[in-house]
């Protein structure tokens, strides 16, 4: 899939790939290359090319146009290519940042590489990222900037306007104002949009919004970025515990919380640790790195499955047919399983569902389990009754209806109760639902067999 | 969790939830609950009540907050509301509706409420919701707003401003603002952040970017959405195949489509479709029928695992002892599967990887799975050997080494080529996968079986 229908200079772009050029080695074709893909194209292919090869092309880019590249690279790749620059060059670039990419930056690079590059900066320019660094990690101050373009109440639309003429080019956003009273307090906000289309005279007390959205300091990113998005804002003005005007954080800082968060989220209900980098520059050994301990939990845990089925060997060896059924069991009631658990996870990410809807959710999970594991058990029963006779044929159909509806309300039951306790919910994924489901499905299959089979 | 970091008016919320005081039925303190919480919180609160509760709170409200509200619901909320409420209050707040949202609601609406609905509107606002409804499904078409602010090159700063200041109002954004020729092709664009900061004089020419993205009305919304957020765009204009400009496109609704997008690939992942509607108003039947196709096409599948087992039923009923590790070899098959499957489909979704990676990605993901598989076998040894003996377990050792390679493979393989094929990546899950491996797992472990103990 390319993208034939989008038009515009950025995207038409030549057919060459750049790691194609590089290999060439052709420094006036990757020059003409760079000059007619778009930013967001070079940082793809940048993020595409291994360590060594990124500075070549980078270097090449003209100044204002390699810091939107810069801009929007995966922090990592930012890192080793900052590590992999001549000294003045990465100055030059870092000076350039936003001060709230510039923290984000440095808390992720080496000590001895961020004083190296807070040392040339601005005493302006680095207060404002030290500034940035006293906050907690995760926390709205790490997020937000702190070049806020606020106004006054009693101020005209055209004093307004020209105070942004004058401020503005230095502010992270002029499209959300917020309003601030004489000790910096937050006593409402104004959009660009109004302050624009208002007439020249009208005073900003009467322009602006009080009944604004705002958040502490401290207030977690991720809610902060929901927020953003739930309400459909441009930007969230960050006040202290004084309720004074700190700092702003704009929208696309939010969509960045929250991609950075989904691909969490993705990763562990994949049963496997995020790889925190784009997926072609991370080797071999660190992708193993973030699925082995899930895996050998897992692993410890389907043991629980093998002294089970040591329990029923006595069982197993009067009826070996009874072994044919175990994987379709088992991986029956490791889908339904991983599907309520699916659903409740996403609903609890974002916020359908709460801890005290408990009741109703596994309730409700259970009932569809039944209907499911019902339906499932009725369609088994011909065919397992033909292939291996009427007991054996009512034992499976049974113990799928049972182990469906277990599933279903196990499924439902972990997500809720990890996010109760504080754990990510995605971490009970379809891996760990499965594993703990074929253990109690397991002996759910054997104590029906033995009822019917008369064992 | 609650929200206590986060403050301003609108979350200075009551403890007393909406639900509670509907059931006491005192409209006194319903009417101060909506006063003093959020446009958010009512939205949320909204779609968790019953169907036939949602009116009452909804009427409460006054004519602004409650279309602030109404936009924040689900299109499927939406609709059951307006098909609640009596034909002059729908009216009003239909008519004061966003084209693009009116087109969306419109499109899911059955056709005499829909009738109905655009009969009340006036002949220009009809005419918009009837151009947008020409396009087709799923093109930027649908999502774009025609009602677009644009600029000519040769005004000055200061009349694009009053310009703005006279048409504004009714545009969908006045933040972007897209700069056309007089045939109204598009040559260019300016932020309004730009336009404020200028001196009056200078003419729109200089300050717009000629480099500009934009794209085709028939373009994917997706791929659309995708590209606003990879480029940190406030709108993306849409042109039509003469390059004329006919709307844009805003950041919001760009990430309507993408969360809406990372749902169904969230619910395909956990193997069902997406639900489509908050999962509180879902019913029992409409849950299971969003899984029962996937659980059905996965139990047909894995009726094949039942079939591999009685070729090697004579094996079985030799050593029984091989049945109990079962489960745990197809567990840790389906696991390691599931984690190669969700960080590919994780790479694709956002681009990091596409199918010309292929060769890369399968051959690097294998190593990862013998990797993975030598150490899980490595550490199985002992245990397996003390509990079953010698030669099982190095039958259990083996097979894990082969299955974990073979999954790994596998479960990077399968979605690179649905993505090639055009099927969602996100198809191919984890309990997809898990299905897959489980049958050629079976055949690995007893042949392995047969080798090692010369039956």
């Amino acid at each position: 899939m390319t993208r034939p229908t989008l038009t515009g200079s950025p995207d038409s772009v030549p057919t060459v790939e750049l790691d194609d050029l590089l290999e060439s080695g052709d420094l006036e074709l990757i020059d003409r290359w760079l000059a007619q893909a778009g930013v967001v194209q070079i940082a793809d292919e940048l993020s595409r090319l291994p360590r060594e090869q990124r500075a070549v092309p980078f270097r090449l880019l003209g100044k204002d146009r390699a810091l939107e590249v810069f801009e929007l690279l995966d922090p990592s790749l930012q890192q080793e290519l900052l590590e992999g620059l001549r000294d003045t060059s990465v100055r030059q670039l870092f000076e350039g940042l936003d001060p709230d990419d510039r923290a984000r930056l440095t808390e992720e690079m080496p000590a001895k590489v961020a004083r190296r590059l807070l040392a040339g900066l601005s005493p302006n320019e680095r207060q404002l990222t030290a500034t940035l660094l006293g906050y907690a990690e995760d926390s709205a101050g790490r997020l937000m900037s702190p070049e806020v373009a606020s106004l006054r109440a009693g101020m005209s639309a055209a004093d307004a306007l020209n105070r942004l003429r004058r401020i503005g080019r230095s502010a992270e956003t002029i499209y959300a104002l917020p309003v601030t009273d004489d000790q910096r307090r937050l006593v409402g906000a104004l959009g660009l949009r109004d302050l624009v289309l208002a007439e020249p005279t009208t005073p900003v007390g009467e322009l602006m919004d009080t009944d604004v959205y705002s958040a502490r300091v401290d207030a977690d990113q991720e809610e902060v970025a929901r927020l953003i998005r739930e309400a459909d804002l441009l930007a969230l003005p960050i006040v202290d515990t004084e309720d004074r005007l700190v700092g702003i954080v704009t929208v696309d800082d939010a969509m960045e919380v929250l991609e950075e968060e989904e691909t969490e989220d993705v990763a562990r209900g994949g049963g496997a640790e995020p790889l925190g980098r784009p997926y072609l520059t991370t080797s071999v050994l660190q992708i193993a790195r973030s699925r082995v301990v899930w895996l050998l939990f897992l692993i410890v845990a389907a043991t629980l499955t093998v002294n089970v089925l040591q329990l029923f060997e006595e069982t197993l060896n009067r009826v070996v047919t009874l072994a044919l059924f175990i994987p379709l069991i088992i991986g029956t009631g490791g889908n339904t399983g991983a599907q309520a658990a699916t659903t409740v996870t996403r609903a609890l990410a974002v916020g359908e569902v709460r801890f005290d809807d408990l009741g109703i959710v596994v309730l409700r999970e259970a009932r569809v389990g039944l209907l499911l594991g019902a339906m499932l058990g009725l369609l088994t029963l011909g065919p397992a009754w033909v292939f291996a006779g009427r007991e054996i044929g009512i034992v499976v159909s049974l113990t799928l209806l049972a182990v469906c509806t277990l599933a279903a309300f196990v499924g439902a039951f972990l997500p809720l109760v990890a996010r109760r306790v504080g754990v990510d919910p995605a971490v009970m994924s379809a891996p760990f639902i499965t594993t703990l489901v074929d253990a109690s499905g397991l002996i759910i299959y054997f104590l029906i067999a033995r009822t019917v089979l008369a064992l």
